[in-house]
Parts: C-alpha cells; structure tokens; sequence
C-alpha cells in the first residue's frame, strides 16, 4: 500500500500560468501575460481570506505582524543585491528610491520602521518586534531565499521578481478598508504603511515593468522573467502559509 | 639548474605590517594599526611616482584614465554588495550615500561621471571611455574581484576594506598639485574628480573606521579587518601595475 501525501497542512501554492513560448512577446503581452499570474498572488490565501472577512483574533494578527517585518527587513538587502548587479547607473539612480523608502533617511522613518508601528499598533510590544523573537525560522528562511535569488540570478530576472508589486495596490486597499470596518480594536495609524504603499508602489511597478519589457526581448530572457515572478509568488505564498499554520486556531 | 621566477616584470605588492595579535587591540591602537599599512598603498607604486613626476607622456595618461574607470564603475556595485549584506538600517542610511556619490542623482552628475569628464579632458573620446574598448581585461577582472569580495565576506571585512580611503587624500591632493606643475596640456577642470574626493572621502573614512572599531573587538574579528584591508591594497595595487606595464615606453 502506497502513502500519499496529500494530507499534508501546509498547501501548494497555486501554479501561475507561465506559457509555452515560440517565439517572443510583444511588449505589451508580455505585460498582460505577467498580470495574468494575478491568481497565484497570496491575496488569495486562506490566511488573508480570514483578515479580510473579520476572522483573525488579535493573536493571529500579531503572529502576522511580527513574522512579517522579517520579510520588511529583506527588501532593502535585496534591493541592494539588484543595484550590486546591475552594470546601468541610470537604472541604479532610480533603483535606490527603494531603499530609501524602506530605510528612511533618518531614525524613525522609512518603511520598515512604519511597520513596527503597526506591530505596535496592534499590540506587539516595539522591543518584541525589533528583536523578532517570534519570527518563525521557517519564516526567516523564506525571507532570505528572496535575498538570495535576487543576489544570484541575473539582475532583470531579480527586477522581474519584483513584480508581485502589480498585484499589491488590491491588498494594500483591502487592508485600508477591512482594519476599520472588521476591527474595532485597530486604531487608524495602523494603516500608515499602506498608505505609503498606495502611492510608491504603482511608481516601483511601473520602472520595473519598463525595464523588464526593455531587457527581456527573447524567448529565453522572457521565460527568465516569468520564473523569476513565479517564484516570487511561490515565495510570498510559503511565507503566509507558514504563519497562517503556525497560528492557526 | 632551477629556474627562479625573480625576473617577472610583474612586481608584488608591498606586504602591510599585519600584526601578530595576542589580545584585541584597544579602538585606538587598531585605528593605528590600519593606518601603518599606509606604505603599502599604491600611491607608491612606480607608475604613480612616475605621474607626480611629471613624467608621464599623453598616452600613459590615457591608457590610465581609460583603465580606471572600470574601478570607478565597480565602487558603487561593491558598495550595494555592503548594503546588502548589512542587516543595520542605521549603518545602511548612511552608506548608501557612497552610491549616490557615485551614480549621481541625475545624468551628468555623480564621480563615474566626472572620472568620464576626466578621460575626455585627457583626450580620451566620451564614446571611447564610455564603451570601455581600452580597458584591459585584467583590469576589469581585478576590478571585479573587490565586488567578489564585499559580496561573499562579512560585510564588516567589506567595510574594512574600503579604509584604503584612509591615505587617499594624500594621493588626491599630489594629484592637484602635480596636474597644473607637470603637464600644462592638461586643462584645469581635469581635476574635479580629485577636488570632489577630497570632501567626500574623509567623511567616508570616518564611518567605515566607526564601524569597524565598533564592530571589531575581538582577535579574530580584527585578524579579518586586517586582511581586507591588506587584500584592497594589493587589488589596488595590482590594478596599476598591470596598467604600468600595459602603457610601459
């Protein structure tokens, strides 16, 4: 008798559907084929279906908020890796507004200090989400792997990893509008985070769509891109699968 | 009868004093320590004594200028590897700053730029610099071994290795002085790179000897700083070596 291992908690990500190329893309399908992957974007994770429709106790949200700053705490590193690889000063020049924008230019700014606030916000002590003690291993994994691809793989295909950013406008407003309307407990300032995202991230989509649709003119190099954003998602989904197990009440 | 390798035209790089360590150096005596290695930074190599000099003929020059720029090139790839290495936002904020200095904020702008704006004032044509058809190929592999080595060492061992700015000013202001003295044809404003560097390389040099003092207080991590400092110098001097011998009249 063969075991399956269909039973197993922690769920496979859904496949984007990366097509069979024969010959290159237009500019404008390669687009509309990378938006086509919208499904597999963890938005759609059970983890995220139970935020938006007002089922998450406080304890889960703060096994979120703090495993999530781990992922925070990636972005400028990998943002870093992209400008170490990348031999074009004019990309560069513009590249580094993201690490700005994560780190602040000065104590107290930036993104990744708005999202301890929110950690606090939401009942995170600061100094327990600063010296994340309740980051998951599993967690801090999954985080460095995106480091790690981004520092390893060709640099177009790391800015094509960072396309996930097409489908983030729709979490960020759903979070703007679930927090006040499902928990009475949040105060406002959490949404301070997505707020500013509401606004860098259409302007981050559109640099790393161009330069994607500039570079990735082949079969090989277009096939290059949608790896790359299908191990983005793949990555975001293990990232929430994680916590929403971890949690799980 | 054996033969020796004594008469390679190539020369070795002057070995630092690296010392010995029993116990860790108070901040004070590393600082000290880091700054005897001055004897063997490449301001004393042959080909740069030859340039204060003043001789160096127009195609030395070039052959120069066009090589070094594949070192400025690789600073702000070397600096990003450090950022995204570094898991201190605070260090990175600042840091970061190197790349701007590098890159600029907008065409025309930043130390690539104004080492490009050298070249041609050498008589280097624009396209000729920019397309890199001068530099050697070992040049640009030495160059790439100092982005090697900040991405794969502790980015402690990678600040480290940028002390070498410790005894750069010497080496940009006999460069102010030796230009106009030595060489009338060539035209004053070859010297902004220099001028630029000797503002941004003692506030540079300041944070890196910070870092690495406050992050090395123990024998082994010292050891290391040492050896970074020690592979820069010998990458620095290998680079113009390799440029001397390549223009040698």
């Amino acid at each position: 008798m063969t075991a399956t291992l269909s039973s197993s908690r922690l769920s496979a990500a859904p496949r984007p559907p990366i097509p069979t190329l024969e010959r290159p893309l237009s500019p404008a399908a390669l687009e509309e084929t990378l938006r086509s992957f919208s499904g597999a974007y963890y938005v759609e994770h059970p983890f995220h279906q139970l935020m938006y429709a007002g089922r998450l106790s406080p304890r889960q949200f703060q096994g979120w908020v703090a495993n999530r700053l781990a992922y925070q705490r990636v972005v400028p590193r990998k943002d870093a890796a992209i400008l170490s690889n990348c031999p074009d000063p004019v990309v560069r020049r513009e590249w580094i507004q993201r690490i700005v924008d994560h780190d602040g230019t000065e104590p107290g700014t930036g993104g990744i200090e708005l999202w301890i606030r929110l950690g606090v916000s939401l009942g995170v002590p600061r100094e327990e989400m600063e010296d994340e003690r309740h980051v998951l291993p599993a967690a801090r994994l999954i985080c460095e792997s995106y480091v790690t691809f981004c520092r390893t793989k060709p640099w177009v295909e790391a800015v094509a990893s960072s396309l996930t950013e097409l489908f983030a406008p729709r979490i960020h407003q759903q979070r703007i509008e679930a927090f006040p309307k499902h928990y009475p407990w949040i105060p406002p300032e959490a949404l301070d985070y997505f707020k500013s995202r509401l606004v860098q991230a259409p302007r981050d989509v559109r640099h790393g769509l161009a330069i994607v649709q500039r570079h990735c003119t082949t079969v090989d190099t277009q096939r290059g891109a949608f790896q790359a954003l299908a191990f983005k998602l793949e990555m975001l989904w293990a990232l929430i699968d994680t916590i929403h197990h971890a949690y799980a009440e």
